[in-house]
């Protein structure tokens, strides 16, 4: 179990470098993270893009490998098949739109996909809590279904198995405690949490439907009587829709001063996607995320 | 624009002591807020419910009108009823079922319905955000349409306006900025952001389809170049489901440290709700909430 972003930093420290391929890396926030994360021993990067501009923001990129590619597709393209000729561990999202990037990750033939979803993963260094928190699915899947939850929870189990994790509590999060058959979200966090047995090569606990509080508060569980093995020490955060996740997320940042990473899971590789907002610790410590799971995979 | 709970609870003591109607009383933590309130001269109680029980629980109640009523039913209509023939201005749960008490709120004859939708407004003080937010729907409507969020905002609108908000922010909380047909929040928040001209008598400024960081942070907003009116300094978060209202709530209250209060509008008078987990401070700011809307709506 980690408490902290920076034992994730240590551990990418600690292992093999391993291979980042930058897809249109010239964008002067991801050349800085990814120059920083490089010194530090983090990954070995392997940049595609626009091999001029590139160099122009940061002269120092000419001890990297950059291949040019013309066009953002070219750059996808060129990126993700280092992944797939086993050239690199992990991939990384450049100044070119999201999508652009998911297409060539997705492509039948020349893609990286595998039989599992794409889902985000962001993990919180949160000060009052006592763990890592793993926050599920807050940037992909809006409105994911019962089949798609276990998925991304699927996901989320091999994110913290490939950080040494030997067991893991998971916490279906919804508005309350209640089964209610007006409302999806408890439904499906009801039947989760008899599945535990799909999910016991990752020895996890799953609890049903819970408050958030339920899920963070060992306090609140004493007040309202929530006796569950696990209870109030959740290590995955599975979020009914986005816009929870997403929103919780947000709150943890701007007004818990939280430190976070995160990563795009399910494709062959792990997927870093930074945003220009974010600080260049979290830059860094996505890529370290990247890096460790790529590894393991 | 307050910028603290207490400012709440200091303009409810200014004020003409309104009367709270407690449906079926008999509840030490309910009792307890309503005692410490009415010593500080924020309400004055009426209390429906097991007299005997109430009396066993809290001997000083003997200082307020009881009226005793046998079942949750009895007290939820004697309740109700106080606010109807206008002895009550405010209306507040007690040891019952939610809905035995939204029942009798909503009954056609009896009931003290209006022809707005009830919604739930939270108020929060966070330490890093220079006002009080306010957060709908985290508690009653799971998955409003659109009508229904229109319904929300003026809901949220008319607490503002009793409190002395001459002019206000609101936010269409979404995962993201960009409108996208998939994404039915975007869509609704992009109609809602045109629809100023509905809410012009309470002076509100309405953000689009924003992430939680475009609403409540001005650097992020520098950060990512949306220069709105207003952007990254809401007064009101408008969430797209309940969920998402209340995952940030909780987040705020758990890991930023945030204070409280809470109710119901919608309704004739607003209807406290407190929980057992609720702060004393919580409770107590709900209640002089409820009461200085409640004697201006």
């Amino acid at each position: 179990m980690l408490n902290r972003i920076e034992q994730i930093l240590q551990r990418a420290r600690q292992e093999r470098s391993r291979t980042l391929a930058v897809a249109a890396a010239q964008d002067i926030y991801v050349l800085t993270a990814v120059n920083l994360a490089a010194k530090d021993g983090l990954c070995i990067p392997i940049l595609t893009g626009k091999r001029d501009e590139i160099l122009r923001l940061m002269p120092e990129a000419r001890r990297y490998e950059i291949i040019d590619c013309d066009s953002d597709e070219a750059s996808a393209r060129t990126a993700v098949s280092l992944v797939k000729n086993g050239r690199a561990d992990c991939l990384m999202k450049g100044l070119l739109p999201t999508g652009t990037l998911i297409k060539a990750v997705l492509n039948k033939e020349e893609g990286i996909r595998t039989d599992r979803l794409l889902s985000h993963v962001m993990v919180y260094e949160a000060k009052s809590y006592p763990k890592l928190i793993f926050n599920t699915d807050g940037g992909i899947n809006v409105a994911p279904n019962f089949e798609q939850k276990v998925q991304i929870l699927k996901n989320a189990a091999l994110m913290l198995k490939a950080l040494g994790y030997e067991s893991m509590i998971a916490a279906c999060v919804c508005g309350a405690e209640t089964v209610s058959e007006k409302i999806s979200a408890t439904v499906d966090a009801d039947k989760l949490s008899k599945m535990e047995g799909e999910f016991s090569e990752y020895n996890m606990k799953i609890l049903g439907p819970v408050g958030l509080d339920l899920a963070i508060s060992t306090e609140a569980c004493r007040h309202k009587r929530y006796e569950k093995e696990g209870a109030g020490r959740a290590d995955i955060l599975l979020f009914p829709n986005y816009e929870a996740g997403n929103c919780m997320g947000k709150t943890l940042t701007y007004f818990a001063g939280a430190k976070s990473a995160g990563i795009v899971m399910g494709a062959k590789v792990p997927i870093v996607l930074v945003s220009r907002a974010d600080t260049a610790e979290t830059k860094m410590a996505s890529i370290a995320l990247g890096c460790i799971v790529g590894g393991r995979e």
